[in-house]
């Protein structure tokens, strides 16, 4: 016994989405069955305009909704910081700990041979340009502090090793709030490398 | 730092799905930011179309994609049971199974004071006028194992007990393939007292 055909077709639209599956996208689809049509019409709609309501600055890769991205401005770029990130989602989270004033580049992806992304698949060149465009004298990298991240991270402080600039990396250590007890052997061993006078 | 409007609209239809929070949405969203536009189109259409490529049959409450409905065919009527579900979902699992033949009722909702669903919003007039149009000879109650399933359970039970008809329940049990050691005592307890001649 099969479903309908538009439900099919519904529950393999949704699984789509990151971390769905095949029952996630069934309990989806027919929590939309139960929804008013104009919900729906509503939700269709907003997913629909996505490309025209929201674009990725062409500069820096970060999401704008106007045509002036709020990332480039010309304050930002006269304090010579670029922070190297993943993905535009990265920069909202920094710009919230108010940490950090200066210009982002995303990246894109993160090196992953596995999923057959090399270097060739990273914003090297945009990159290059932009450190001497704007006069860069630190890039802060904030990445992912995993396998493909620290891969990435190690990549791009070789490639830049030449230029005459300051290449970071976020801290790395114990999250904050969280108890001994919990932190797994790599965090701590990190912690314990990373300690600095009290 | 706010994110865009349009991103904010977005992350708020994605959160009405069910079991879906503030940190899944975002996710959902920032992924249907990097789909093609023909990918968001595609799905956009699929969900626009729900109302009109999906309904719900009239007689039985099931699911129904042509006008004729699958489970309300003259063959199944002739049976004379009659499978009392939640949800039109649920019809598909039953079929699914082969252990079933005959009519489907769905109930709509499960009764829940907590949540303001009284008799009033079950279907029991559309059951009672089954049940005699179809000379139904039993009823298979077939609702969740839950506090509302068993309300609804024991409230239909009252309701049809001056009917000439017979009322069953779904068995309750071991579920196949569970070791005892993780049944909860609640399950093992309803396995105990409904135990057969082996």
């Amino acid at each position: 016994m099969r479903y309908p055909d538009h439900l099919l077709k519904l529950i393999d639209v949704l699984k789509k989405l990151p971390g769905v599956g095949s029952k996630s996208a069934e309990r989806f689809a027919f929590h939309l069955l139960n929804s008013k049509p104009d919900q729906l019409t509503e939700m269709a709609k907003t997913i629909q305009e996505i490309p025209n309501q929201l674009q990725l600055c062409e500069e820096c890769g970060c999401l704008a909704d106007t045509k002036n991205c709020y990332f480039c401005d010309e304050l930002r770029s006269s304090y010579g910081f670029l922070c190297i990130i993943a993905s535009p989602k990265d920069a909202y989270a920094i710009e919230n700990t108010g940490e950090y004033k200066g210009l982002y580049q995303v990246l894109g992806s993160l090196l992953s041979p596995m999923c057959g992304i090399g270097p060739e698949n990273l914003k090297i060149d945009k990159l290059k340009m932009r450190i001497a465009k704007f006069n860069i004298q630190e890039v802060v990298i904030a990445l992912d502090s995993t396998l493909e991240g620290d891969a990435t991270s190690l990549y791009l402080k070789e490639e830049f090793s030449c230029l005459p600039i300051n290449i970071s990396r976020l801290a790395f250590g114990l999250p904050m709030g969280h108890s001994l007890d919990y932190v797994d052997g790599g965090t701590l061993a990190r912690a314990f490398s990373g300690r600095s006078t009290f």
